[in-house]
């Protein structure tokens, strides 16, 4: 057990297949070694045995908090799941905001673990620290939206006011290999397909409940200090200050002018570097400005909702009204993020703005990833232009109208295209000889950022643990918006480094559970000092910033387990200069990715032999724990949970 | 006992002249009828008696916290001084910022009494839930900046990183009617001569260590999002706005040139609306605009600190080199608030920015009001043009050289002059028959709105239960900055129930206890929340509302049984339209303050007759306090404690 202050030192241990619910505390070196949230559930997922089958009953999933969630740390709101990916292979951890997490907190939980799998549907529902498991059958098949609103009606208290729900859809429900994890503010747990690894378990929802059991500081006094020194940071910030910076005023998709701009927006499965350049050979014209923050700002915002403890307020809640196939749509939804909008709309070779809209909300209903979708149809478009899917039918650039519909056939597995894309890259490029025609990284599509022209994006996407992926080390801060200082996009000395800097500190912001866009404010001065204060531990900056690097590598040490090695931290042939390749344009041109000697930069910082970290580094970061047995190790654990 | 959230159940009784310390909890009753801090400490203040002199060691001083005190509500860092005033001969509550009544809340407290008188000169040292008193003689005769400095090198933690101080200096001492606490951030409990009875109890500093009891909220999703709601509108306020809104960016002398533009600046002991107007009659020429908020940000703000919790940051520290008396002196110091640059500058007939700042720190050292500091010294300079003055010695107008040097030989109560000022207003007026010379209610000086201009602030000064006061109904708020809404400041129709609307609203936020400056944004819908979410009670808005009006009445119940009824409630002659009355100038161009009408209005809503609380206004708001006998009522009380 733990005495940490931030902790409740209850997690809910659920074995779908036997029913059973039952409690362990959390052993107080596991949570001085793996902070918490990620940290903690990428253990407790490695506890279950890293060549587990992510498709099987077998594999772990971890619903997970760390000893900030719910405080009043700013951007305190996240909760991190933690699994086996069915797309990638890897462990994956992906985190939404909104206020489950707070909620899981005050419910008196620091996570929830599930194991096995369940006869019929169920949702478990939380409460008090107590786990129920529900009957979920008249849930199944339905929209992530319906969903929230039947079991907001069946229950006592009103979600969003004091319930959360964290429900997959039919794209969970079917196996899609990049099924999310929504809950009612539309926030997801969006990739490398932890809602597929829930509908596997025949687990409709998460439902939480409010509670009052809200941890306070150990030392409120270090506590207060650190929470002023962020505040102010965050408020100063060109990024982050409420109302000012362009995060708030735009939210992520303040981005989409400034990467179009400097060339670094991947445009048709990553062949352009922006919009321009497409329409300059393309000979049609598509413009990122229409579907930029400014514009969606100006045009069809209709409010700004915020995520618990959050002045920054992100989220741009838009209302479109728009044809599809002849009839008038209406949709009001949160929120409008720039992943998005790239792989539903420039990626694809278009920039509807409101068809954009129409897909988000979409893939929300339906349960999958934003990034992951656009991208599979990305890339069937150009698998048609080659004819590679004659077979299952092929879809036409830029057909918004097409994708729209899409989203749900493919959430669906109707037969043919969308069975096909329901796969993933890998398992499409496979099937179909498409490696070429795969943005992906260990599986996972590339998000909005051209490695052609921000470097450290390439590195970070090859090294990243989780398949390709912008926030395991968002090197853009340095090289877009100068945080903490402003490095040369297009310069790779250093990058490896970078990327390295920045993983371990995400994996610390990941394990509090805080939100990543804190750390365009707040330093690791602030965090020890908030960290120390909650939990009374009294650590330094540099021991914290290893207790991100034991999380990152850990996470490494699984994938090595898993079969992982250097080979697989590649990029997409077309951003490398080589067979394959395409050079950047405009202000990117003539640029290719250099990742072979980021590569040797990264491993060398790391002290990993070919992608592959080595014993003497698990020693050094007192990372003892054999590779798994399938036996949870908590000091105090109830029973072996996957059996 | 409460067990309500916010409280620590535990109250330091502190029996100087017998060298006792005894703890008692607090009455549930008394916390949900009270609120805390004020209202609390009113209620505490009551028991004493209402007719106890308040130079005797039988008048009572409280220091205590409110629920909200040190948590994470947006400027909760807020503690309340409440006494009998020596000044007034009213109860007075004076409050201020800092992080002294987050510490005192953490380290155990909802707040402390003091009674009788200790032989020898003593400090009180706060630590975890304990109340020691220390020898302080070596201390007796420091101003407060050696005193806090001394008591940081004898104790172990360090002043203002875990340790608050909040000291008396000199003024205090030798019984100076209007002497101050000042804490180590130069937060002081300014108004009303607090830190004289401090002085008066031999009582030198409280010193206050952090500890790490910090409430929690009974129902932290309610709280929680009250707060993110209250922390929104602050963001979004044009008077708030970190960074960005006029208090943020310039402090409260933000109001500066506001006030002179519209005439609402009393100049030259209230004789003129504006300094323009000043300079337009005297044939000579002084400028708001040198003395403001703006002029002070360019040209010599060092830093801007915040207190507890809070985004806005309104200090502003400046730092100035100025000549005195043919030397350089340097001084650091903070903050260059707007109502002491009034009273110490135009009201006093200059405006010499950096001689200002040299006097509002020598006050902060010698411990005395700024704001009545410098309206003795413009009605002594009034006396002496008129003759009155010539036994004790006279002063000039605008004589800024002389006016630093006077500060401390008022503190010092020098023979002459000095001693004289030092006894306040009424005093003076009585002696040296100058009431025609006072800027006074109920003995207090007005601070820096003029009641020709802005008719509210008429009635709120009169009606004030601490004397002339802009903090008990800050009008200005409606008046000039439009929060709510913006009513005419000259209408006077209204002005009677905004006045004990406001006064309702801020007796509430001085018992949570919050930043008045939370009002320009914040409303009792959030104040509700984040009330009910701490305390874990279900008030409605009506109902706290009522517990606003409950604690401004007891202050006036407490002020009738001492003697005060609705003459009282009176303005100096100046400002009203009859004998000694002086017409506004400029844009206030022959405005007087109709007090006579509004003090209709005002006793009409609230129920009172002649200024006087009726027998079934008491029944009607449960107030069923005795007058007082001298034996504190709390149902666990250790021992009666002055005797």
């Amino acid at each position: 057990m733990t005495e940490l202050g931030g902790f409740q030192d209850h997690v809910g241990q659920v074995d779908l297949t036997a029913g059973d619910v039952s409690y362990r505390g959390i052993d107080d070196e596991d949570a001085r070694k793996y902070i918490g949230a990620r940290g903690l559930g990428v253990k407790y997922v490695f506890d279950a045995g890293p060549d587990v089958d992510p498709d099987s009953p077998e594999n772990r999933l971890a619903f997970m908090n760390g000893p900030l969630t719910g405080t009043q740390t700013v951007m305190s709101g996240r909760i991190a799941v933690v699994t086996k990916s069915p797309l990638t292979g890897t462990v994956t951890d992906s985190h939404h905001g909104g206020w489950s997490g707070a909620r899981l907190k005050w419910s008196g939980f620091d996570g929830l673990l599930f194991d096995g799998k369940a006869e019929e549907p169920v949702y478990a529902y939380v409460e008090d620290g107590e786990v129920e498991l529900r009957d979920a059958s008249h849930l199944w098949g339905k929209g992530v939206h319906e969903t929230i609103e039947t079991i907001g009606e069946e229950i006592d208290g009103t979600v969003g006011k004091n319930v959360s729900v964290m429900a997959i859809g039919p794209g969970g429900e079917n196996g899609v290999r990049y099924a999310c994890i929504v809950n009612e503010d539309d926030r997801a747990s969006g990739r490398g397909g932890t809602g597929c690894v829930m509908g596997s378990k025949n687990l409709k929802a998460v439902v939480v409940k409010s509670g009052t059991r809200m941890p306070k500081p150990a030392d409120p006094e270090t506590f207060q200090q650190g929470y002023q020194q962020g505040m102010q940071a965050i408020q100063e910030s060109d990024v982050t200050a409420p109302n000012e910076g362009g995060l708030s005023l735009y939210g992520t998709n303040v981005l989409m002018n400034i990467t179009e701009e400097m060339d670094g927006l991947p445009v048709k499965n990553g062949k352009y570097t922006s919009t321009e350049s497409f329409s300059a050979s393309e000979g049609t014209t598509i413009d990122a400005e229409e579907v930029s923050g400014e514009n969606v700002r100006e045009n069809i915002l209709v409010d700004e909702p915020t995520c618990h403890s959050c002045p920054v307020a992100c989220k741009k809640e838009v209302e479109v009204t728009t044809m599809h196939k002849g009839e008038e749509m209406n949709v009001r939804m949160e929120s409008y993020e720039y992943e998005s909008a790239y792989a539903l709309g420039p990626n694809s070779g278009h920039t509807e703005r409101d068809d954009i809209a129409l897909m988000i909300d979409r893939c929300n209903d339906m349960g999958v990833d934003t990034i992951e979708v656009g991208n599979m149809m990305a890339m069937a478009m150009e698998m048609s232009d080659e004819g590679k899917l004659d077979e299952e039918g092929t879809l036409d650039w830029g057909d918004s109208e097409t994708m729209v519909d899409m989203i749900e056939r493919i959430s669906m597995r109707e037969e043919g295209l969308p069975d096909l894309l329901a796969e993933g890259a890998r398992r499409i490029a496979e099937k179909k000889d498409a490696e070429n025609n795969s943005l992906a990284v260990k599986g996972q599509t590339i998000p909005a950022y051209d490695p052609r022209c921000m470097k450290g994006m390439g590195i970070a996407y090859a090294t990243s643990n989780r398949g390709a992926c912008h926030l395991r080390a968002y090197t853009p801060a340095a090289e877009i918006l100068g945080v903490p200082e402003k490095v040369d996009p297009y310069a790779w000395e250093g990058k490896g480094e970078l990327t390295a800097t920045f993983q371990d500190l995400h994996a610390i912001s990941d394990s509090f559970d805080i939100c990543k866009f804190n750390a365009f404010a707040e330093g690791i001065e602030e965090y020890v000092m908030q960290y120390n204060g909650m939990t009374g531990l009294d650590v330094t900056e540099d021991e914290l910033i290893e207790s991100g690097e034991r999380v990152y590598t850990l996470e490494r040490y699984y994938n090595n387990l898993a079969g992982f090695d250097g080979s697989d931290d590649s990029l997409p042939a077309r951003f490398l200069d080589g067979e394959g390749g395409v050079a950047g344009q405009g202000a990117s041109e003539g640029e290719f990715c250099e990742l072979d000697e980021m590569k040797e930069e990264y491993y060398s910082h790391r002290g990993w032999v070919d992608g592959v970290v080595p014993d003497e580094k698990l020693e050094a970061l007192e990372i003892d724990l054999g590779p798994g047995t399938g036996v949870s190790s908590g000091s105090d654990s109830a029973a072996p949970a996957d059996d």
